[in-house]
């Protein structure tokens, strides 16, 4: 870093870092935002406690979208750990991903007004939809960037390495778990978010990549 | 960077990284508060998939200024990737564009409330004046960095570099484009905004400066 | 930074980097959201002065939410200047804490809306749960990374080095502290909202941990 | 940044390069909510012209408002740049300097929301109370890293040096300017506004520290 001038390496590193930097605003900024939806009493509301209770869905709704929006930044984090530098197309994906995780708030509030009343069907529909779209803009990301048509690579790592297989794995259940998750939302609606809160768990204590000191994941 | 006295070069580097830092952050936040602007129809509502497709214009706004907002993103951080020192002048002019960035939620609420209503005609209009603004901020700021008039000079490369003339030759267009936008919108605001649409799709898939290693933008 | 391929201690490093930076942003955007519960009275209120001074329960509010937030970054600031690996328990504890970070507008909103009213007793309750529970993720994510168990160790120093003796000794405090404000909500909501308020004021004027230059804590 | 154990310069650059990240997040988010309080006439407005030109005092508070908070974000950024080290005195004054900055939206939404109303001498002095407040925190800050108590130093400069000289006539008139203004909102509210406004511009036309190549800066 201290070399003048830099070398490419090194501003290659330096892309990265910035897309990793603004994709962990809109990462926090999206999770954070989530707790506006949670709606307080006016106060003049005779039984707190009751009014409180009742929009139980409001923290559900909260909760899964907290947990899914966390463990998209893991992953995020997890890849990005292997990547090694971005050409446009890793931009321009990684911009669809974050679209995806920017627009999780209305789905989240939809469910949360609706859940419990007539909409409930079509609001955990799109809600569930949202999930498979994001799955799906994550999964093409990752296999992009992992994919060996590149030259030169983007990542440290090569596409036959036992991390890579081992997401490819991991993340092949992504996509079908949220269609199973699209489909149950058209018999229960809760038994779907209850479906989608699970896998949020699923993937929260079950590393996606093995886990231990970074230098084993690095070619 | 483990050098002490710290040298001049880590310093700049340092205070264009904080200044690509704060920048970031206001992207992050300006693109992930857009979706505060897509109101959820109440729980009593009879008809939830009619009330949902009713609001069309503001997914239609929602999208355009997501992708208006990724798009500036993506050209701030090219430019900002040739960028080796920030003066006074750059921290003003890019305090300019992300006031203009900053901004773009409001003409986004004003075009998603009032597309297909009386007002229609004045909201685009806002709109697209913002975004003539804003293209004339990142112009200015392009042009000044790039310029050769400074000693010592701000960027990596040379002003007459094959990278400095192609954003030269692209970034032409940008003010003309939203000049046109803002025209068509005394006319049809509804094709002005899908003008708009159009553009960030177009700057999308067309790289705004060559692609490929870092290593070939730099001197 | 500039070899290539990255040493395994620059992957760890930058992935604690970036753990660093989303969290800062987690921590940003929810110390920075509070403001938007305190409201403006109406631009048609007859006495602006009687109307902005009966909400002092939403100022108290902000401050103490403010200063607790505040104060739980310095000790994630701490804590993580300590910090050379994370592994994947690491992340999951960290992503707990911020669930319980960005949580706190949500309650804080509940007390600034019924410090005075019927529902006060419930309001600070659900203030000092959600307190006691931030206090305990704090300390499973201090404890989990100070622990001795782990080989490769996650910390610069060791589990006897001073500075944990001390850490530890002051961590002590948090979850009992925040449970008396529990218990004390019971009787008097307003007494436990100035007990966290003061808490929040040791904190801030009784470092942490040991003070004065890096280099002394790093074994 | 490759070595380990890593060297104790490292360690403060780190931790104050983690302070800069925290107070970017705040400035940028504190800077990019103001658009919030920029409320869009519903879509039934007969005219929305006048509706629009009605709110011109929003346009007034915003674009003051954004002013003073990128001018201290100019000037934060600029103290950091010289700043080596941050002791816990540092991150709590930086702490209250970023209380300041996170309510700024309150006292903007008043002055919106009431000036050319009943309340608008109340609304304007609190605004630039608040400003004095920020103004008295920017300075103490900039007088505890700068004073030469400390060893070892907090800063890469001496407290003697021309750009500690400048910076220390250029702040000493913040404090004072803005009582000003808080004095002449008693007697004309507008005018106050137009004076923190005009401080704004002079503050961005007018580089608070010498220009030029930071190498000049570090002693």
């Amino acid at each position: 870093m201290a070399d003048h001038p830099r070398s490419p390496v090194d501003a290659a590193e330096r892309e990265t870092a910035r897309l990793e930097a603004f994709s962990d605003g809109v990462f926090a900024i999206a999770i954070t935002l989530l707790i506006l939806e949670l709606k307080v009493p006016p106060m003049d509301t005779a039984d707190l406690r009751a009014a409180l209770l009742a929009r139980w869905p409001s923290y559900l709704a909260y909760l899964t979208s907290f947990g899914t929006v966390g463990v998209m930044w893991l992953n995020h984090h997890r890849i990005f750990s292997l990547i090694k530098r971005c050409d446009h197309t890793t931009l321009v994906l990684n911009l669809l991903l974050l679209l995806g995780v920017s627009v999780v708030p209305f789905p989240t509030a939809l469910v949360a007004e609706h859940l419990g009343h007539p909409g409930e069907r079509l609001a955990v529909t799109i809600y569930a939809s949202v999930s498979v779209v994001i799955a799906v803009a994550f999964t093409a990301l990752w296999r992009y960037v992992s994919s060996r048509r590149h030259a030169p690579p983007l990542m440290h790592v090569s596409a036959d390495s036992r991390v890579v297989r081992t997401t490819n794995a991991q993340y092949r259940w992504g996509v079908p778990a949220y269609l199973v998750a699209l489909a149950i939302a058209q018999w229960s609606p809760r038994a779907s978010v209850i479906l989608c809160l699970t896998m949020v768990l699923v993937f929260l204590f079950r590393a996606p990549v093995p886990d231990g000191d970074p230098a084993e994941r690095l070619a």
